[in-house]
């Protein structure tokens, strides 16, 4: 099991049309193979500068790489998340000690 | 209800003595009040320089509050995470929209 999560900031100004639009959009990955427990997130902590969050799960290496290569993935990050995210950190994680 | 991440890379050397005896001591956080759903974790993406991480979960703001001002957090920070963590990127999240 592998945890993908992205923290982010985008380029719209807080609570404008264009943030619920992109958000719209990003929770539609959800429906792409190979996603378990999809969450979007706020991002409320002071120490960093992100302001939402999506969090997914993936039962191994190889359900990751198919959303990863998706061509729906794919289209996303081209003309919505390049465009529209100001800054990022993608974190994925497994418990630890891994079983 | 509250998750705090924090996503971390020690001083020690991969695999070392000192890493397991951080990673103990880390892990001896999990009985302090208000804790809920305590993870160790494996950060395992190529895109950030993090090897671990902890996550928790607090039912609100006061039960978060209770643990950064516990005694005993406070002493893991000081004479522990603060000496022995080389970079680190604190992660605080809701669910979005809020419920």
């Amino acid at each position: 099991m592998i945890v993908h999560s992205v923290f982010f900031k985008l380029k719209h100004a807080v609570g404008s049309p264009e943030e619920a639009t992109f958000l719209n959009k990003a929770a539609k990955l959800e429906i792409l193979p190979g996603i378990e427990n999809f969450q979007l997130l706020e991002e409320v902590s002071p120490k960093n500068s992100y302001t939402f969050g999506l969090t997914m799960e993936f039962a191994d290496q190889s359900a990751y790489d198919g959303y990863n290569n998706h061509p729906d993935h794919i289209r996303f990050v081209e003309k919505v998340w390049l465009k529209e995210v100001a800054e990022f950190q993608e974190i994925d994680h497994t418990v630890y000690p891994r079983t």
